[in-house]
């Protein structure tokens, strides 16, 4: 799982049918602003729960994702929302 | 899954069985542009609902491919398009 | 399974039923500090064995992390703390 | 999945049992030669098919590869040549 | 899979019962030299073949890594060395 702040979503009519009815947010890793962080690719991500554009939120990848969206792990979606982020807190310490 | 342009295709003779008839497409992630963002390796995945070359697509990995593409899991692929993008709208705020 | 160290903690009212009860801890991958080594996104893992922040942690994925977690498989997290490190040893010869 | 190509071959007599008559080859994920583009750490895959080094190969990961193996799933391997490329065709456009 | 170095090793008292009786290796994937290469975190594995430090190993993930530990798939742990290296060769003209 990873933090990361919903930065937008995303609208296919054409696809997979296990796809409809979900919506589709785009999720970027929270940045922890060390040197040579590198930028990952955002995740598009199913949202179970109804994050809004701004929010930080816990992604969840693979099964964890499907069970997440009460899908029976036969379900075309592999990653989802699992929480939204009240609060976190980041010690200095770990980042040396 | 990850936000994605259809950026070629790819033929294969000498392939195992279960991908026999599927269309392997090369998708690249769609940069956003940010700082020091890596340029990550363009996958291939098999496209059930026909996407062309430059449409922005949503790709997915492991079993949810294969779930896309039909199969029972039981099927030597691991990624597939399973949406083609109409519209995605990201907000600047969440980039910082 | 990466060895990390604990920075930090996540709370979220708002999150899928599974993840209640489950203490969500981040943690950052150690730095060998290597030449141009890139800083990884941290992971946010569920936390069965009591890890304290600034302890070093071995940190499984998938399925193993369902199952440190007493879940049956059917389980809407991913990553887990399995281990709290006593100490590690790494040899310079291999980093070259 | 993804596209690369046969840079070598590794042998070893010590292994899991599950390897044994599997022949092992190291492919590298074709570089789009984008600025900045890492370069990935070889993935070793097992060879169904019979590709040679210096062929391009379509490689994939997981139960998927498995499966090309002829695995039943319970199977100690993670990466195999699913197909080797007649031809790939890719966009300039879609690079930006 | 992938080829890597055994650099050091680890130990942790305090984990799931899983791992109780797995030597945990840390392995770096063996880097090729190539321009800009990131060096990624080094993996932990459990080793059931007896790799020392300083040897070339083969690393698989997940359901692989659990079937070469003996496990019956519900298992914490999902890297493990299933490989030693005897020797590998690596083609200077896939690297281009």
């Amino acid at each position: 799982m990873f933090l990361g702040r919903v930065i937008g979503e995303v609208w296919a009519t054409r696809k997979v049918a296990d796809l409809d009815g979900h919506r589709l947010l785009v999720v970027e890793a929270l940045d922890q602003g060390g040197p040579a962080a590198p930028m990952v690719t955002p995740v598009v991500a199913a949202d179970p729960i109804g994050a809004g554009v701004g929010e930080e939120v816990l992604v969840a990848f693979g099964k964890a994702a499907r069970v997440a969206c009460g899908g029976d792990g036969d379900f075309a979606l592999e990653a989802a929302v699992v929480g939204i982020v009240d609060d976190h807190q980041l010690s200095e310490e770990g980042s040396a």
